[in-house]
């Protein structure tokens, strides 16, 4: 993937440096990402960029700032890449002041990697540009790392018991194998220990990942990859919330923010709880929905993720009884009742 | 450590027992945490409780349910131990319902257990209840692990090169060898993985700790083991402000909330930036402080574990320009910056 990444952001210098060799302007042209323009693609299960187009010349004088913003960026990633080095979008707002070029604040340098990030339809994970946050993930799979210094070598993933890190060595990892039938996402760091604890990766033959709550772009990239590559279901456990929910939305459907982007969601993924009806079903200790949630559910009910029988059925669950639950109220029937009964009844 | 815990819960609970034989109505008595009682021990450098007790006795009333509650916590954190499960504060709430011992709401549970710490010396991840974060590690250190599924087995924490978790297996680990002279903990992800791929772990023989924000106390202790069994000096890196010298204040002198442990925190351990000077002496890009950063100096200048001179020295410092780095500002000077320059200075 970071081969292909370089390739691209090569491609996009060389129409540049053509266009400046004939003489003309030179003028790059992406898909526009107004709100307007985003919609929701119902085959791909995502949302996507319409055909409203946006072209930036330099023969016009309000483009050359961006202009010029956006090949230095494309410059920065190329060498990242080179050197296998990666960084994160606020060390790219500060790496920018070491060649002079200037971006007033940070907003401005992620907007212009965004605008990086629509022109060649690469992720910038893949141009070696990572998030700060890390999740985590265990169970039997076996990569073959690389990154600097670690080609070649393999490692498997219940190796340690505290679960492993997924950065930018795990996500270019190749997967080499596994004898997992299933990936189960958590949403709690706390719970994930536990699932360890009491071998669900081997009692339900998965490898479970941590999302740390809304799962960093990384961990959406490699859940996909493990679905598709590896023919891995998937399935969700989140806290029985609008906010929960949505966690597992956005692993299915993406995000609008990435409209301009494949390859982020894993459209089968299965949302397995903790659902609105599950805490009528397992009488499971609640709070109830402050107004905040409420108006959450309200905006989910409308979104064209959840346009489906199915999920609008959960919200309106959820509004009936306005009531919430965490994962871990399952305790109240002992600590291992949520592995012994519950995760079996959900994974049938 | 946790054969110990398991110990001190026994004793307690046989000397509840014998109380109940004896014929006379169970009591316990412990140092009161009353903030008037919390006390900063300077030869220890860290907080201490003074010598104000609470006796709690059935033979009160309105003792009677905390009392009731805290056996409950003990026997249900014997039980965790007994079987090598974890837990987290939020777990024992909720489990607490599976015994009909009811606690109005989270705070109470928690108070609860932190009364038993108090009670026994003993921390409650010693009892195998741990926070729900986790930060990571990565460097030379072999580590032998003691949980089940897991003794004897070996792990050198270099194997996977995004770092690992620190959890229960880490924490109960001995440690078997390591040819690190120190530790740099760091407390931000994306600098802790670019600090991996410059290989700082070689260029500085350091295991490298990232503390994601505020240390979570496993990753406190864990850092004092290393200090103290390993003989390694800890160093600490942190952003340029108030916050960030304040994570490095609590991994060195401790927390007022934990006056009533001892163990958790490393005396020895130096901060080493960014410090306020830094911000000028690197000429680094810097925010103006905001009136809450301002507010918060003027709290830590009062504070015990800043009376020396040498901090009151660095506050003044940030009082004096009023200006804040974060780490990555080094990247002004290009990403490997602070690599090659900084932090060669910093740790002479």
């Amino acid at each position: 993937m970071p081969k292909q990444a370089a390739t691209e952001v090569e491609k996009l210098c060389e129409k540049i440096y053509n266009q400046l060799k004939n003489g003309s302007p030179p003028q790059i042209s992406m898909p526009s990402r107004s709100t307007d323009n985003i919609l929701y693609d119902p085959q791909l299960r995502q949302y996507i960029l319409g055909d409203k187009k946006v072209k930036r010349s330099v023969a016009n004088v309000r483009n050359l700032r961006p202009f010029a913003q956006l090949v230095w960026i494309a410059k920065f990633a190329h060498e990242l890449m080179k050197e296998g080095k990666t960084s994160t979008l606020r060390d790219v707002f500060y790496s920018a002041q070491a060649y002079e070029m200037t971006f007033k604040d940070q907003p401005e340098s992620d907007n212009i990697i965004t605008d990086l990030e629509t022109v060649l339809g690469v992720a910038r994970e893949d141009m070696h540009i990572f998030p700060e946050e890390r999740s985590a993930v265990f169970g039997d799979l076996t990569v073959g790392y690389t990154v600097p210094g670690y080609e070649g070598k393999r490692f498997n993933l219940t190796s340690h018991p505290d679960g492993v890190l997924i950065g930018p060595s795990l996500t270019t990892a190749n997967f080499v194998k596994t004898t997992a039938d299933k990936i189960i996402a958590i949403e709690k760091g706390g719970l994930f220990t536990r699932f360890i604890e009491e071998r669900v990766f081997k009692k339900f033959n998965a490898i479970l990942i941590q999302t740390g709550g809304q799962a960093p772009r990384t961990t959406r990239t490699f859940i996909r990859r493990l679905n598709k590559e590896m023919n891995l279901p998937v399935y969700l456990l989140m806290d029985g919330d609008p906010w929960g929910m949505h966690i597992a939305v956005v692993i299915i459907s993406g995000s609008a923010n990435a409209a301009h982007l494949r390859n982020l969601n894993t459209p089968d993924a299965k949302w397995i709880g903790v659902t609105g009806t599950d805490i009528l079903k397992y009488k499971l200790p609640s709070d109830p929905l402050t107004p905040n949630d409420l108006k959450r559910l309200n905006e989910l009910k409308v979104d064209p993720r959840y346009a489906s029988q199915t999920w609008q059925k959960e919200i309106e669950a959820f509004l009936d009884h306005k009531r919430k639950s965490e994962l871990e109220a399952f305790s109240k029937y002992g600590l291992t009742y949520i592995v012994d009964k519950y995760l079996p009844a959900k994974l049938e």
